[in-house]
């Protein structure tokens, strides 16, 4: 039934030879990969003008255009910074592998936990931003919108546990229309104004004023800016999902995808500009723009609207590609749960991808939908990541000193520093904003990524054999006590009683008794029994059946020699329908825990199955 | 851990042998068993007006004591009723065990569903009006009346934990100061009105009216007023609780119930008359009265409200000790999990408890703390429940005919008639307001019983042992497969192994490769143990390693002979910390679910202590 239902919703199993072709090239590679940073854009220019429009009125338009050129630049050193790392990395150079291969494990750590949050942000995000682009064309669904993104992320996760070959298909043709409705819409937006001459008529009254754009507030808007740039290490993180020749394509790609950023991001902040977007309102800045451009009404803003919310929608896919891949590296290095590292029956990581799906969901039930809230907790870790991997390229040239080397370390070198200032310059902005929070759950789970690694160290030296493994085999038979617990003779009991026969002699039958009469019952019946087993009978005044079993099992068990073993019967009722169970005692549950405790107690399942 | 926490708040384990003591005499059964059917006035008066003023205005008062006294009558009806079912059934005559002795087992369980039902709501009702006379002394609370509702159900559940006799004197003290005040405000507030001659002062302006009491209106405020009768079968359901001579000891309990519930609810009835209390504001009905007669500030305005909220809280008290009881005895007639027959360390029905605790939470959460939401659901019940006890009760009369037996058969008759009357009126009245729940709540409850009744009796006729026990023994050892799984050859697997060899020859190591470097490993280690067991190797391209051992298990359990057997060796990790626990593979719980659905495999467990 289960079986069923999951084949219906993600498809028939794949085989692990069918791994090699769930790979992508250039064409279905660059939105897979890309959404996430050009989708990032739908809501950058937006938060800068949050940041400048409140404070210097319709002035602020003409500080767009340095902060936008800023941030481009920023875009550009990234840009040839991560090409030296494709080169250096083609197995996937995620700033958590360039970071402990070259620094430590504890920065690789820190860098694969900014990303851990980034991923989960991602999708938080860029889902609430989706859903604001949808609740733009229709108002009246604004009241949802955190249902929407809920919905929109279950709907992501089943595509991706169906696999990467089949996403890529269905969430690529979304991402060229987005970049071809902007563009026309840049297009068309420049051409009535600079060509038609067109006076655009402000959609909302923005009110003077006098002060000027000061450092600080330079700053501010960056720092708000700069998530813009979040999506664009995703590309290195992802090589192994490439065609080959996988480093060839993740570069063209990565060229491809800072190109488009670079046109969208720039035309648009131009466009907010030169049409006067207020930002803050009921609908989205993109969306006023588009109105102004195209009319209320019009095809092209209902397109736009539409292809703006699925990118943001499939931008949240980036994340599903990428951070079951991180936690499927990081579950092999043995710092998070193993069970991460284990490929789906469509050969997905589908433990990391379900992990994702329930942990931004929790987060954009938490907000309520608001993008904003989220925003101010971004872009944090995504530059602590780009700094910790730029730093260790840079130490990497510095060490090896071969080749081209000088020239390689410049590049990262400056990618390392502006990186770093950036990152400071987000973490002090926009530290009581929810920077905080981030700057917290860092550490603890680097901490509980230390932790987990300890304990599977610990599991590995407990299990290896340092000796001739032949000498620790057990030859001679062993003498056992065999335990039969009883409450009432009847046939379950009688079945665990003939396997506990042919296990050995020593048999012990062992009965707490709670009621005289049935007690007495009890001995008459096995007395006709005829085998040549001890009966046992304690009394448990306090009616503690089973903490008695235990003591007695205990004490036993203190007296063993080596190489001895007690030996323990039970019957397990195989009841057919699964509501059936809660009719039963469910303290054999807490009983075999207390015995599996002992290590030279082993416990044998009889099971009778209950015909209904 | 656990334990100390356990023992801490509800006090050391008691001895079965210490049952006997926790019983109650007359002085303590009053209150516990009478808080239920005594506190039901503090808001049955209210009910009735609530009913009445809209539509009469200030006419209401006068048709108040109709109505009053038409209750009255139908609770000394039930009194002399339930005193000949206390005499027939010494061991508790609970509508259950009147009905299903005597009508059938069906309308037994119609009753014993109609008692559930109504317990929960008892509690459900009475901590949610507690809280409204709480916050009718501090309104800043009133936000607040759902979350006081569930701390104070917290509370009983923990003292009833505790034990039968250490809640009779916490609960005892405040029923008996109850009584007192509302008795000192009645007198008070007749000797002001009679012989003072003082003139009460409205509170609140009600409007006029010309309309008069039609039969409908009567009925429908008769309704709402026979919440007054809930409890009264408390009493009867609890004689087992009472010392010895238990019968005689309830029946004095009884009429001194009636009595008091008498005096108190004509007395209220009447006084709310006199000085014009107006039902549906802030603050209630009896507080409003308390004003009246002893001031807003006056010190017995506080007590009378805290005195309310005790009894109403403790009210929940009666079904925290008599529903338990109730599932304790359909539990042993198999009709609810077993579980709730079993006494917890403090001799209490603990599972019960803690059952009701959790559902009537539950329903205060679902409603917000509102009791005006909960009556209407309320009286159907407890009217199903009457009707049926005395109707059992008549047909016993009538099927006996004994000694004085037309003169019983009468009380009893003339009980059932009203009641069903009564029970046809409610459920008319109340259907469109909450009424239609319950009524598809009981027959709901009443397939749950007699399916969970079939499961058990299946279960019994599987485990009967109908031959001679003896031949039921198989002497002759028993050939078997002994499997052990493996996917590397660590330290557990040895001890497995080692086991293994204990159990008999015929050992295969069988092993499922999905890496062929792994597998090549295993095979090179396997040949150096040098022991006489087939490595039996498989391929899964699918990665499902357990599907292949379950699918190998059952093609080896298929040829199997008469009383041959499987033995699956497994090793279990036995890991110190919990949450350690979530980073190993759980797939083997499904793995063991599996295979025990074989008849003749059986499971050997081996523990493999991990060390850290």
């Amino acid at each position: 039934m289960f079986k069923k239902i999951q084949s219906l919703l993600i498809g028939k199993a794949l085989k692990t030879t069918e791994l090699a072709g769930e790979k992508f090239n250039v064409i279905w590679g660059l939105p897979i990969l890309s959404s996430d940073a050009i989708s990032s854009v739908a809501y950058a220019s937006e938060e800068i003008l949050l940041v400048l429009v409140p404070v210097l009125g319709a002035y602020a338009y003409g500080s767009m255009i340095e902060i936008s050129m800023a941030i481009s630049a920023l875009l550009f050193v990234l840009v040839f910074s991560y090409k030296q790392i494709i080169d250096s990395y083609p197995h996937g150079g995620g700033s958590y592998i360039v970071a402990s291969d070259n620094i430590g494990k504890v920065p690789g750590l820190v860098a694969a936990a900014s990303l851990m949050i980034d991923y989960v942000l991602t999708v938080a995000v860029s889902t609430c931003a989706g859903a604001a682009a949808i609740t733009s064309a229709f108002p009246a669904l604004s009241e949802h919108k955190a249902l929407i993104s809920i919905l929109v992320i279950g709907l992501i996760t089943l595509g991706n546990l169906r696999g990467i070959k089949d996403s890529a298909k269905l969430f690529g043709i979304p991402t060229y229309l987005f970049i071809l409705s902007i563009i026309i819409m840049i297009g068309t937006g420049l051409f009535k104004v600079l060509v038609l001459k067109v006076t655009p008529v402000e959609l909302y009254p923005i009110k003077q004023s006098t002060q000027d754009l000061t450092v600080l507030l330079f700053l501010k808007a960056f720092s708000s800016g700069c998530t813009a740039l979040t999506g664009i290490e995703a590309v290195s993180d992802g090589i192994p999902n490439f065609k080959n020749p996988a480093q060839k394509n993740a570069k063209t790609v990565l060229m491809l995808l800072a190109c488009i950023v670079f046109v969208i991001f720039c035309g648009l902040s131009y466009l907010s500009t030169m049409y006067k977007a207020v930002p803050g309102q009921d609908i989205t800045v993109i969306a006023q723009i588009s109105i102004q451009v195209f009319g209320q009404n019009s095809i092209m803003f209902f397109v736009l609207q539409a292809t703006t919310a699925i990118i943001l929608t499939l931008a949240a896919n980036t994340a599903f590609s990428d951070l079951p891949l991180l936690l499927s590296i990081l579950a092999k290095d043995g710092y998070v749960p193993r069970q991460l590292s284990v490929r789906g029956t469509r050969l997905s990581f589908s433990n990391g991808i379900v992990l994702l799906c329930l942990s931004s969901a929790f987060l954009v039930y938490i907000v309520n939908g608001s993008t904003h809230l989220l925003l101010s907790l971004y872009a944090v870790g995504v530059f602590i990541s780009f700094t910790l991997s730029q730093f260790g390229m840079f130490k990497k040239w510095t060490k090896s000193k071969e080749g081209n080397w000088k020239h390689k370390a410049f590049i990262n070198g400056l990618g390392a520093t502006i990186t770093a200032i950036t990152c400071i310059i987000i973490g002090v902005e926009k530290f009581t904003h929810g920077a905080w929070i981030v700057l917290i759950c860092i550490p603890l789970l680097v901490t509980g990524m230390i932790r987990i690694r300890r304990h599977y160290t610990k599991v590995r030296e407990n299990l290896k054999i340092d000796t001739e493994v032949e000498s620790l085999i057990v030859r001679e038979s062993v003498t056992k006590y065999i335990i039969v617990p009883v409450q009432t003779i009847n046939k379950s009991f009688i079945k665990s009683l003939n396997y506990a026969l042919t296990v050995g002699d020593n048999i012990e039958i062992y009965h707490v008794s709670t009621d005289e009469e049935i007690t007495k019952k009890l001995i008459e019946k096995f007395s006709t029994l005829g085998i040549a087993a001890h009966l046992i009978i304690e009394n448990a005044p306090y009616r503690n059946i089973n903490e008695k079993l235990v003591a007695y099992v205990e004490e036993k068990h203190r007296q063993l020699k080596k190489h001895e073993v007690i030996t323990i019967v039970m019957p397990q009722f195989i009841i057919p329908k699964w509501w059936h169970q809660t009719l039963h005692n469910q303290t054999s549950i807490f009983l075999r825990r207390s015995i599996l405790k002992m290590r030279n107690v082993v416990i044998v399942t009889v099971p009778y199955i209950i015909n209904e």
